[in-house]
């Protein structure tokens, strides 16, 4: 028998009707895969927020000043954030990566300084990044992701903050699925009618500004954010690390798709948690034929959506591990069908 | 200002973007009316699982033995069902109702005795239960649901087991939504085409040897369980302890919808939890026009639905107590609209 046939048996064999545990069946198979064990274990959780400034920002996309970066980190470090009340309540690691925040933090214990500039240039006018930039973006993340692993953890979820960034978030997912950009684009921090008519309006002058990329490290080097950049590189470590990779909302499944063009075999390890209200998701998810977890109509980013699925995903390993088998229990089988 | 506006105000001043929580926002505000405070808590969570027989289920309308029902209370008691793992890793209490099993067990701690019968009879050929039968349910459940309450729990779920109940569920949906019952029945625990089709006509035939009953009690007691008699008269209780009540899947839907006919204030602190794969209980959703907060394809029944959702709850009444505000993070609050 293979791995997938002695997992699928094991969860056959449990005391409940067959498949009755539904999507949780195929998240303990997946994971049991991942992991090469009938037993899978999950160890030391952990969610990294990706926080970076965006050029863009200043051509007025986004509802918040681009000030809220640099608070909404500090936040995070003091624990007041949505992610921070999620994190404690299940057990998760919190860390904070400054991928390109445009301020200099003191040294906090949450905090991992990855910096790959003080925030993009505006891609309105000009690339985003240099070269250099991304490669650094790629480098930092790898490492630090590993530094996860090796302290135990094999299960990770990626967070983001950052001012402007679903706009960065939109040009990539238009790029890289060829979806126009109506589709792609959404309200952001909530933007209302005519501010999102006018981010329509930016973002298609900036698609009009620049040749289309030849491939996505082109597209990240042109529209990326470097928070995306890390949390693609992110992904892609985590990967090679065996681990299970949660993907948050919008801006995390653009970091994903980025990832998943570089490394196809990266959704044998991913999971999608939540589906966001922010309009682009949904297309994404439908592009990626993915179907998340849950959908509670929520739109933080920051990796919320990671932590309101992870007992879900604990769920399917505790029930591989602990539920009585029909013959441990003593239960009567399905009857014969005549 | 009332108290709603006070907990959206309390809501709308936390640090994320306006609404971007989502359900979760909902439910603050949805737990704090109920609890009449702006700083809401969940205290001893507890999932009750109330078993029965039911004598329909020697007509042929289950894929599994009567034997099942007693078996599956054992694996309760000794700990090694799907809820037990699930109950496990949330802190929820559970106990196990004997409403009615056929069959008389050893005195447990995990065993609340409250049997109403040695399983009902078969309501193909003669009323499920006497008059007698059905008020002892409302009585006995009435009390131990108060004795949680007594121990200071204010959230609590009602799971079931008894093989043959989806049976009993869908009679009592086609006749209190007046449905029919090709919307209400679906394949229980497993059953095939030719099975479900069998499971059809038997509940057909079962309707036109009765006359339609009067009001819900007529209806619990021509084609009731006593599992979700029991269920019905627990919500009706825990409303009056100002409760916040878990409903789970098809068949205690079912009981819900019973309760809410007698009592319909009880959606107020009602929460659904999720969404059954068993085909009914879709329909009857939309009917109550509710919606569950999961749906990941579980037709298990036993609470796993209202256990699951716990964390997700658990949560909203987290970030309205913990997250900090614009004001106390110092963080800015949305540009002003020109």
């Amino acid at each position: 028998m293979t791995l997938a046939e002695q997992i699928t048996e094991k969860i056959n064999l449990k005391t409940k009707p067959q498949a009755a545990l539904g999507r949780l069946e195929a998240l303990a198979l997946q994971i049991g895969l991942v992991q090469n064990s009938l037993n899978p274990q999950l160890r030391h959780p952990a969610i990294l927020i990706f926080a970076a400034d965006h050029g863009i920002a200043a051509s007025g996309v986004s509802a918040y000043p681009s000030a809220v970066t640099v608070q909404m980190v500090r936040n995070f470090l003091e624990g007041g954030a949505a992610i921070n009340v999620f994190c404690r309540q299940h057990g998760i690691t919190l860390r904070v990566i400054d991928a390109g925040v445009n301020f200099d933090f003191e040294p906090h214990e949450r905090l991992i300084p990855a910096k790959a500039g003080m925030g993009t240039r505006n891609f309105l006018h000009e690339e985003a990044m240099t070269d250099a930039q991304l490669q650094d973006c790629f480098k930092q993340s790898a490492v630090l992701v590993s530094q996860q692993a090796e302290k135990g953890c094999n299960i990770i979820g990626f967070g983001e903050m950052g001012i402007g960034n679903t706009s960065s978030a939109s040009m990539l997912m238009s790029c890289l699925t060829g979806l126009p950009l109506a589709m792609c684009v959404g309200r952001g921090t909530g933007l209302d009618d005519e501010q999102l008519k006018h981010k329509l309006n930016i973002l298609t002058q900036a698609k009009e500004n620049h040749s289309a990329p030849a491939n996505v490290f082109d597209a990240l080097k042109c529209f990326g954010g470097f928070e995306i950049a890390q949390m693609c590189a992110g992904m892609l470590q985590a990967y090679k690390h065996d681990m299970i990779i949660m993907v948050d909302g919008f801006i995390a499944s653009v970091a994903y798709l980025c990832a998943v063009s570089i490394n196809p075999s990266l959704h044998l390890n991913s999971i999608f948690c939540h589906e966001s209200d922010e309009q682009g998701h949904k297309n994404l998810l439908e592009y990626l034929n993915a179907k998340p977890l849950l959908n509670l109509s929520m739109r933080v980013g920051e990796g919320t959506g990671c932590a309101m699925a992870y007992p879900l995903i604990e769920s399917a390993v505790r029930f591989l591990e602990e539920m009585a088998s029909f013959e441990s229990a003593g239960v009567s089988q399905i009857k014969e069908r005549p």
